[in-house]
This record gives C-alpha cells, structure tokens and sequence, in this order.
C-alpha cells in the first residue's frame, strides 16, 4: 500500500514508520520535514501537498497541535489554535483526503487518552480528542467507496514521559510501539468508525 | 436561585422555564427575545449582558446552532458556524460566566443525543456534542469555588419530530418537559462534570 503519513518526524509518527514501513511505501510530511511539505492549519498547503502526492490507499495523521493552561487562563488564540490545529487540521486532511484515496482506502487520525481522562490544564485536549472522535464515528456513516476512517487514542507515550511526565502523575506510560499498533488495524484491517485506545 | 437561562423562547428553553420558573427567578436571554439579548457567536455581547445582570446562581444555556449537511458538501462557512455557535459560543458562555456565579453555582450546557448517534449529514453535530461534553468533563477539574458544570443530552424532541423528524427516523422522541429535568438536576443538585442524557 502507499501510504500518506502527516506527522511523520514525531515519536508517535516514527513509530509508525517502524511498525508499517517494511509492509508498505510511505510518504512521510509534516510541517519543517519530510518528502512532503504541509501545515494542517493551512488548507492550502495541505491541498497542494495532496495534489502533488496523486492517489494512496491511506492518509494518517499522528500531528496536532494543542494549547495547555489552566482553564481560567486560556487566552482566544490558545482556544483557535487548538480547534484549527489538531481539531480542523484532521478533519480538514481526511475530508480534502477523500479523492486521493482508492476505494477501500483508510484515513487514520489521532486522538489521545486525555478524551476521557481530563487533566489539570488539559481541557482543550479533552475537548479536541472527544471532537475528533465524533468526527470519526459521524464520518464514517457517510464516506463513499468502502473508504473507511477510524482513530488511535494513545496514552501517555513512555517516550514523552521526560517531557510531559509531570502533568500526567499517575497514569501509566504506553510505548508508542504499541500505539502504532492502531494505525495497522486502521489501514491493514476493515474497521471503520472505530476508536482504538492504547492506555 | 437566580438563574441564567439562554435559549429560554427555543422548545426546551420553554420546557426548562416550565420545571424551574416556579422555584426560581429566571432571567431569560436569547438572540431576538428575553429579558437580555445576547448573542453566543459574540463574546462582547455576551460580556456585555453578563455585566448588566451582575451575579447569579447558575447559567443555563438551551441554544447552539450547528450546521447540518452532507459530510463532503459542508462548506468552511458551515464548519465555522457550527464551531463558533454551539461549541465556542457555549465554552465561551461558560468561562465568562465564572466571575458572574455565586459560590457553588452551576453552569448547564447543552448537547444532543447526536453525540452518541450519528445520523446522516450530522457529522457537525456528533463532533460539537462530543467535544461540549469533554469540556464540561474537564472544566469541572478546574472551576473555583466549589462552582459545577454538567451537560443535558437530549435526544430528539416530541415537540420537534413534525420539523426534524424525517432525519431521524426510528429515533424514540423525548418529551422536552423531560429533558428539561437535566437542568434542574444540574441546578438544584450537586453534580459535576456529568452529562444526563434523555433518550
């Protein structure tokens, strides 16, 4: 299969690329690296990318971007980029995605375990990752030509846990070797409409 | 208690005035009616009306806009207003309204059984329901002084099945006058960061 991979530099991302790129050829973007140049945030750059890629049997997503403060601090630029960035972007991707894909392909998007463990300073992350889950679910009601689209909800990535470690006490951490595991399913397997947890 | 209620000349707005109005003073907003006009989509007449009403014990909102459509026709127009509306404008309602509510006072929001049930050209809706949902799960870790958020998830209403009906057939419809009991569950009551759905 060929494979369109946003996110592709990041730990999540290059999980991925360890787990799938042996099986199938894989087009690594993102924003600063890659063989493809985009930024979620821009529907252009992502439309041009897309164009210049022709067609692919999946479109994944392990990018995102959110803003962390506490509730009461939250500024409306801290909100929009949360909601134009890992919300929008995604759900931008798989919808200009559509065309590209051959029939039966996949689009896979990430979520995050904060979507039903809500933290101090998270409530953007609890809201995007429930957003782009019912995106998922809503989407797949309606995609054409057997496509299908699920999500990979992981958990605190063991490799993150020196960097974030501090505002997730307690939970326990998940290698993202295993997370990755999703974005098989999704792409390898049949499923649709499905969100895969890795907590 | 002196209550908040947006949305109060909608279907469930009335049903929420019908439980509460006897026990309680509410002060009913809404767009083009009520006691305070306010629109959700801006945040300055929201402030605005927030100012003129001084302090309250709880704010209810039974309002939101969403855009519904075909998952590949829904325009950037239709996106935007389904986010800014329903989603943003309640989140907005709810953060602007903390300084307004008296020590333990409640914020009540509104979702939709579409959350939980896709239907055909409701993908906006299962996204905005779900993503108000993970807010108030996380705004209720972090709200000060002892104030409670929930959320009411009503499925569709009796009073709604001759307008909206025919896309969602097979659905069981729900008296609002039931619905309506969520906000007085979320008002008179103790919880936080529950969602008491009416399906």
């Amino acid at each position: 299969m060929k494979i369109l991979l946003i996110g592709a530099e990041g730990t999540l991302g290059r999980a991925v690329v360890d787990e799938l790129g042996a099986r199938h050829d894989i087009v690594r973007a993102g924003r600063s690296h890659g063989d493809l140049r985009l930024d979620l945030r821009d529907k252009a750059s992502v439309q041009a990318a897309l164009n210049k890629l022709g067609r692919v049997d999946a479109i994944a997503s392990a990018a995102g971007k959110l803003a962390f403060a506490p509730l009461l601090e939250l500024t409306d630029e801290q909100w929009a980029l949360s909601l134009q960035d890992k919300l929008m972007g995604q759900v931008n991707l798989a919808l200009l995605g559509v065309p590209h894909l051959n029939d039966g392909g996949s689009i896979t998007l990430t979520t995050g375990i904060l979507s039903q463990e809500p933290i101090l300073t998270g409530v953007t992350a609890t809201l995007v990752n429930r957003a782009l889950e019912g995106f998922v679910v809503g989407a797949a009601l309606e995609l054409p030509r057997a496509l299908r689209i699920n999500a990979v909800s992981p958990g605190l990535l063991s490799e993150s846990v020196a960097s974030f470690g501090e505002w997730f006490r307690g939970f326990e951490p998940v290698p993202a070797a295993r997370a990755a595991l999703g974005f098989s399913r999704s792409i390898e397997g049949a499923d649709t409409g499905k969100v895969y947890a890795y907590v």
